[in-house]
């Protein structure tokens, strides 16, 4: 590596002391060093090179400038990169950069990660899952600012940034229902998750207010094997619309409690005789792009809304440092809106 | 925050020095401190949960322990997140952490995120792109130990890893030539990329290999509107695809550039009624998931292996700068293998 340009060089070349140097560049009230010494020296500061050490700078100030960002996984999905896009670019706003780290979801790993972390004098934590989530708050993070991302804990007192999953499930039946359906069957995964909680509600919520009684015969419930694999999904989403669509009389629409799921569900159509949205109309949730674009007819579904809750995270973070410029405020709880995507694959239901 | 135990913490605790604790707990030699105190002083320090300073640790040695990770794109596939867990777990296993900056394809922003890196005293930076491209090593970078993770620059003196595209290219055409496929179609994009070149030139490598004369009018090549989207991806691969289909006589099989590309294949063979693989067999590349497993039936394709380009920079990185323990080696250039994933859309020819 070339070396550092330090402030011995940066002295040497304008021809004062480096206490000189160091006053100007740092910006140093109340001492006397004449305008013309002062711009040479920024001048030659800018020549060489010469970037300020933040590393003496954190050391005096105990401040790092820099966000820890814990995630569980991040390969699995695009939706990792959207988070941390999200975080990203509302931390660089604010002049602060990401540390990030992938645990695996493996809990040794965890442990020193965020020991590593806390070495690095980091300014507060982002603890991140990549599915909405109830966790254990790592020891560690308890007396660090820590706003949880797509996670809740147990522990009131901590921030957290979730989506609003029973509003998500309220707007995808909404949308079918809208269209005139009003034999609508859901497929979930069997594991109890806030999402799976989340949206059966916001289904029975729109079923209620349109006055259509809920029938549970019409929620289907697969275990993903392998489990938390795209495949697994893919797989438990055709057995548990294939299961639905053999049943009589067979729902015109399906909401699929993932875009992985109702792949799923086309898969099954297919396989029936079934076109998509003419014989059956399907609504997804996440909007992956990778798999609702691809599939023919493109998936109308419900947004994650991974970004925005990466942003909110920091805006929460800063707001629990100060960092923000206001003072430190009340601890929020914030659930995000997810928005509806309408691609192709729902229309009016078929006269049966 | 809870402020932090210190060294002087620990000394107070332990009835002795703050050099005391600081010459045990840094193992300076040569001092004579008792073996009774100097377990009691670790003792002390483990209960207080004192984590040594690493700030001051990196301005003494003017080493951070941290390499920075600039990518131009971080959210769009999986793709940069297996890059950054290849990468992040190869750094844990030095001791090493990942400090990640995104550009967004921005100048402006590219410059401020290094000079951020550099101000954090980073040992190096894995400079990544998200497609295999071409790049001009920002100017900051050139003092710098840098690696290019799937770029390539036209400096030859720094190190790079890609995949190995003319083999990929080949593997996917061998395939379908094992499969009995004489009569073989191709869909790309138009752009030029080393992707392109390098997949072309092994689909002619291979149809030389099995003594099949090339034929230009079985490459379709389609522009990608809008351009770099997942939409507009598919939407090219159908029409390249339809291209191909509705030609006398048609291929047999279709290699296309991207799976994204394949899933519009998919598209443009259930318009005309052909069905995958019976009257038509598909490969495609990248090996994204998301696509591969949703299609049905599911995608035969080619890998990039994203995680292990990840893992073989930090290699280089490390031996770029010593940090591996075994002094500085040559520049190396590398093009790792792309494997076959073979799905369920590939069977023999049918008869015409």
């Amino acid at each position: 590596m070339a070396r550092r340009i330090g402030i011995k060089d940066v002295a040497a070349a304008a021809g004062v002391s480096k206490a000189t140097v160091s006053h100007v560049l740092n910006r140093v009230e109340g001492k006397r060093i004449s305008q013309e010494t002062q711009q040479r020296i920024w001048r030659v500061a800018e020549e060489l090179g010469y970037t300020p050490n933040s590393l003496a700078q954190a050391l005096a100030t105990q401040r790092s400038q820099t966000i820890g960002f814990v995630s569980d996984e991040i390969a699995t999905t695009p939706h990792a990169g959207r988070m941390i896009l999200g975080a990203q670019e509302a931390a660089a706003a604010a002049g602060l950069v990401l540390l990030l780290v992938n645990t695996s979801g493996d809990a040794e790993l965890e442990r020193t990660s965020i020991e590593m972390l806390l070495q690095r004098q980091v300014d507060g934590v982002l603890y991140a899952a990549m599915y909405h989530r109830i966790v254990v708050l790592p020891e560690a993070l308890r007396s660090t600012p820590t706003v949880l991302l797509d996670a809740r804990c147990d522990d009131m007192a901590v921030p957290f940034v979730v989506p609003d999953e029973v509003q998500g499930g309220y707007t995808a039946v909404r949308e079918l229902i809208a269209h005139g359906h009003r034999r609508i069957g859901v497929t979930v995964q069997t594991r109890d998750l806030p999402a799976r909680e989340g949206r059966l509600e916001g289904y029975r919520r729109a079923l209620a207010e349109a006055g259509i009684a809920y029938d549970p015969s019409l929620v289907a419930a697969e275990t993903a094997v392998p489990f938390d694999t795209v495949g697994g999904d893919v797989d438990s989403g055709y057995r548990a619309a294939r299961r639905l669509l053999t049943a009589e009389p067979r729902p015109t629409a399906l909401f699929c409690y993932t875009d992985r799921m109702a792949a799923g569900a086309y898969r099954a159509a297919a396989e029936l005789g079934l076109s998509i949205p003419h014989d059956l109309s399907v609504v997804g949730f996440d909007n992956q792009e990778l798999v609702a674009e691809a599939l023919y007819p493109q998936l109308t579904t419900v947004q994650l809304p991974h970004y925005e809750m990466g942003a909110q995270a920091v805006a929460q973070l800063l707001a629990l440092t100060g960092t923000s410029g206001s003072p430190p405020g009340p601890v929020a709880q914030e659930m995000l809106h997810c928005p509806l995507v309408a691609r192709a694959s729902v229309t009016s239901p078929p006269r049966l």
